[in-house]
């Protein structure tokens, strides 16, 4: 059995683990049990509960990372990239937040007790908004002189919508409504400053 | 003792046995106690106990409101004025978070319990948001056609400056700068839509 074993394997059993048990009783035995492997095996493959813990927290947010990157550029404009993408993050968080209750709270707590792990996933999904964001800055659809503070400020401006403390909020039922005149107040202040020679339609 | 009992009285006394004693220990009886009446004193002002706890969280919040009205038209643009008033709430909250701790938390939890409070005091501040891009709006200065569902995006924008969930990112030592940014991003999205002849000084 040992020889088979993947870290893999060992990830898809943590998270069943995780769902099942919740974070604060799930432990490498009991997914060692679940494998029908020792706990042994699974120290092999990750040297601390913690970065077991770590690893499947990572392998959850990079899912999110790779399907967000594939909304990257959807849209005919900066404008409808910008509003598609956060869009998407917003409806995939409310959807686990409503469909698995359980598993949300579970991540929002594994992510919330890394030092790192809330770092990385920021840094994945801002440095998405940058590079909608400098897409429209070379189209001159949009105008910044920093690009990074800019896509950091899209971030905070729209946290109602993807920061899990405001879960609870996502069920108003004026909810999209807000989602769309935030979005609006935003893409008006990321085209502002555009100089009518830099219109090009002027 | 009885006659010289006021409202007033009794909800300063509650404001002082919630800071000492928290709010899931706090009772009637500890109030009575702490101004030397009887229970039913204190239940001939306030019914019941939650009556007595959204009296008191009322009184906290309207304390906020007036000092926040105050600030209202300190500025010399629209712009100016929502800036300041943005921040000052900002540094209201951040300082009473650090200062008083136990008393930020025992209010976000009177303030969550009741049903009608947070619509109250939302709809004060948005309110007070709301007059301030009205007045903008007379100046030209900012473009909508929706000051109050714009108010609410404004509000929504700004949520991790001033939603108690937050809290625990005051202190990160680059938030006045990501405050900073938001609020750049907000105006610029107040002033844009604003036509060429509607600018009057072009």
């Amino acid at each position: 059995m040992a020889e088979a074993l993947t870290g893999e394997a060992i990830l898809a059993a943590t998270e069943e683990v995780l769902r099942r048990y919740g974070p604060a009783k799930a432990t490498v035995v009991d997914v060692a049990k679940a494998l029908g492997v020792s706990h042994g095996s699974v120290y092999r493959h990750f040297p601390t509960k913690a970065a077991l813990r770590e690893a499947v927290t990572r392998r959850w947010l990079d899912a999110i990372h790779l399907e967000m990157e594939s909304v990257l550029d959807a849209g005919a404009s900066a404008a409808d990239n910008l509003r598609a993408w956060l869009q998407h993050l917003f409806d995939r968080k409310r959807l686990s937040h409503v469909d698995e209750p359980e598993l949300f709270a579970t991540f929002k707590v594994l992510v919330s007790e890394s030092r790192i792990i809330p770092e990385y996933h920021l840094g994945h999904l801002v440095g998405q908004i940058a590079r909608i964001i400098s897409a429209g800055v070379e189209t001159r659809e949009f105008v910044t002189d920093d690009v990074q503070r800019t896509a950091q400020a899209v971030w905070d401006a729209t946290q109602m919508f993807h920061h899990p403390a405001h879960a609870q909020e996502w069920g108003n039922p004026h909810i999209q409504e807000e989602f769309d005149a935030v979005v609006s107040l935003v893409v008006a202040g990321l085209r502002y400053n555009r100089t009518p020679s830099a219109t090009g339609d002027a």
